[in-house]
């Protein structure tokens, strides 16, 4: 697999990831990347603060242009190529060319970098003007574009995930009127019900109109243009609206290719990336991996996932070996002035494993109280019964209290104990921490019920 | 152990977490506390932030009042009393009371937790007024009062730990023109010298006159009033003075009454706290712990080890079991703008172990580069060379930065290697990180040279 032409499918972060690593350790590698829009290497996370404008440059969310690829890394980047099949057992892949001609590209090792689109319900009107997702860096202009043209005054956001959170408050930045409507009873399913309600809050504080229990039906359309999302309690009026209800992996291709599927109808690889099919290799949001802590395949897209797996890949191809090891389910995300953040397994998770677990959840101060920005955070944490493992945890509150996650992430990964995370040495100042960590905090309080 | 009178010696951090928790697991348990000062359980890290006005009101300092330990835990704590002697065979200590009389109170077990006090070099002049270190609440009181009183216009910090810089900083928040000694080539001796370098600069822009290795000699005085800090090179003029030299622990009680002493004198303790003498324990700035990445005596008086030996103490004297695992070096400061952490071993420790490690230092943003707020950082990390194990880490940078050393500290807790640390699944969105974590991108560095 060390020699001979790569061809990468996707030019953001897993496929680019990979290329660049190869070309650090190949320099005469022959690597070709066929990138359907006309963009590479972009922060589709930052999008939702471009589109609110915290961020002003579009520009500023492209790490490296196809222009750099091509000039400094000497990768042939072809952007407005749209891989339209995978032959496997020729090796070559079926190209539409900027211009629309089809062309074929033949491969050694081919690298399937698909990335992931937003779930659509199948409803009436779904391909309506005025309904966007967010994914592609050109999906995230178009609604800016929409935005500065059409001046919506209504909005409604069909899902409470993250990203569907984000642009909630961006739309809000833009003096939008807001609704979000969500099937649960609470917003971030990857959040334990009492932790989403805190999140719930923090969106109705900064003026969502949240609408909790409620199903989507279908779409009001009028001359081609949505004008109303219909849920089963009510209609409500929207000018633009914004699918929030998590992505899908583009594993079509790969499917049709024959390639082994897995999580969430994902693309299956093993730990180097490699998929079901000789020479053909897959990373990133079109990709299922495995969670660290119980073994199961899992699904989740993610731009440091992605990252590192490209990066595994690269150094894969160039004949070295390495391993992407999975993932614990860390995630972070901020509301305005709420950070929220995620590790491990949630409650449900556990049940459905059978699992005896404990939790317990703490309301501290993300710095010593005293202390000029000291805000609230609260903290719980779910260890396993007996054993005493760590097992997740979840947190919500003001500056600071987010990034504690890490220190979870880390311990899951470790294996260690509830016990064991009292012990740990961290990081004490008043401006800073309590004396206690929040995440110790909790932590003293979960020991006795396990 | 668990019945029968507990006297603690010192209130604060160690003294009251064991007092607390011996009360919340016996509630009837007769305990006996004799704090010298007029406080208890405050926040000594707290008192530059109250000196430099951040804090307005110096009873937020205090977790816990005298009479709340009184009223609400039933506890009979005595300020105001300072023990002059353990008699370690009778089972009692001597009290100088309030009232300046001597009294004896009997102990069946006995804790020390008698704190640290400001190393003051044995120089001429050094009783002099307008000398102060930081130790008690009733210390950093002493200060405020001399700020309001005097007025002063110059002041010299002798020393460059932590303490010195905060108080550094709070002199020049009072407008005080503030000169610092230090004696090494760099501020904060628990860093390298490289990422020392970054701290000084960070003095300097704030506006501190900084004298590097610069020997101080003498304190000049005039009708017993501090005049000058005379050093190697020069006079400094000083209407106060504040050393920063560290601090020392307060163990002659424990040696005049046969106690062991470990690392830097201060008292040797067991993991459960027990000294060498049956029936005595102690706790906190005055105890020897273990590093537990060398094994090895250490000695490291900070508010967050205290508050867990104080509790493992306590939990023992209930005679339940607990131990105190030690430490891994962590701390951190905030010099303005500026945050510093560290944790593990520096090249320092490493030399002199004779252990063959390597560093890589990157810099790179605290958060994406487009996000608002999204400042520079810089992460030393060192590895061991050959097994690829983390061995500690400095980091130094805008907000947001210094809390990533807790990934280190429990990293380096679980014996992980420089490679463990790529893997991580740490969190990651723009308000809070670039994709790759600032200390995943030190560790993809450093792992190149294991």
């Amino acid at each position: 697999m060390s020699e001979g032409r790569v061809v990468i499918i996707g030019g953001d972060a897993a496929g680019m990831s990979a290329a660049a690593k190869i070309r650090r350790e190949q320099p005469e590698r022959d690597i070709l990347v066929l990138e359907k829009t006309a963009h590479t290497s972009y922060s589709a996370c930052g999008m939702p603060y471009y589109i609110g404008g915290l961020v002003d440059d579009v520009d500023s969310l492209v790490a490296r242009t196809p222009e750099r690829f091509r000039e400094k890394y000497a990768i042939d980047v072809r952007t407005g190529h749209e891989v339209t099949r995978i032959d496997a057992v020729a090796q070559r892949v079926e190209v539409r060319a900027g211009n629309g001609k089809i062309i074929y590209e033949p491969y050694d090792q081919l690298l399937i970098a698909t990335g992931a689109r937003p779930f659509c319900p199948d409803a009436p009107g779904a391909g309506a003007e005025g309904i966007f997702g967010l994914s592609t860096l050109s999906s995230g202009i178009r609604v800016k574009e929409f935005l500065a043209r059409e001046k919506p005054q209504r909005a409604v956001v069909v899902g409470g995930g993250y990203i569907g959170l984000e642009m909630a408050e961006a739309l809000v930045r833009q003096q939008v009127e807001v609704s979000l409507v969500q099937r649960g009873q609470q917003v971030m399913s990857t959040l334990d019900p009492d932790m989403g309600a805190l999140v719930s809050q923090a969106l109705r504080d900064i003026g969502v109109d949240l609408l909790l229990s409620e199903e989507f039906r279908a779409f009001e359309v009028n001359g081609g243009r949505v004008m109303a999302v219909i849920t089963a309690q009510r209609r409500l009026p929207a000018d633009i609206v914004i699918l929030g209800m998590g992505v899908r992996p583009n594993a079509e291709l790969a499917e049709a290719a024959g390639l082994e599927l897995g999580a969430k109808n994902a693309i299956k690889v093993d730990g180097r990336m490699r998929t079901s099919t000789p020479n053909v290799w897959a990373a990133g949001d079109c990709v299922a991996t495995v969670h660290r802590l119980t073994g199961q395949p899992v699904y989740i897209a993610l731009g440091t996932v992605a990252n590192k797996q490209g990066l595994v890949a690269g150094t894969n191809l160039c004949g070295r070996q390495a391993w992407f090891p999975g993932v614990v389910g860390t995630a972070v995300s901020k509301i305005c002035e709420v950070e929220v953040a995620r590790t491990g397994l949630q409650e449900k998770e556990l049940q459905s494993l059978g699992c005896r677990y404990a939790s317990a959840t703490i309301e501290t101060r993300t710095r010593a109280g005293y202390y000029p920005g000291s805000g609230p955070i609260t903290v719980k944490l779910i260890g396993e019964q007996g054993s005493g493992r760590l097992l997740g945890a979840q947190i919500v509150g003001m500056e600071g209290a987010a990034k504690r996650i890490d220190i979870i992430a880390t311990a899951l990964t470790a294996a260690m104990t509830v016990g064991d995370l009292i012990d740990l040495d961290l990081s004490y100042a008043p401006p800073f921490s309590p004396v206690w960590d929040p995440v110790q905090t909790a932590a003293r309080q979960l020991v006795k019920k396990l």
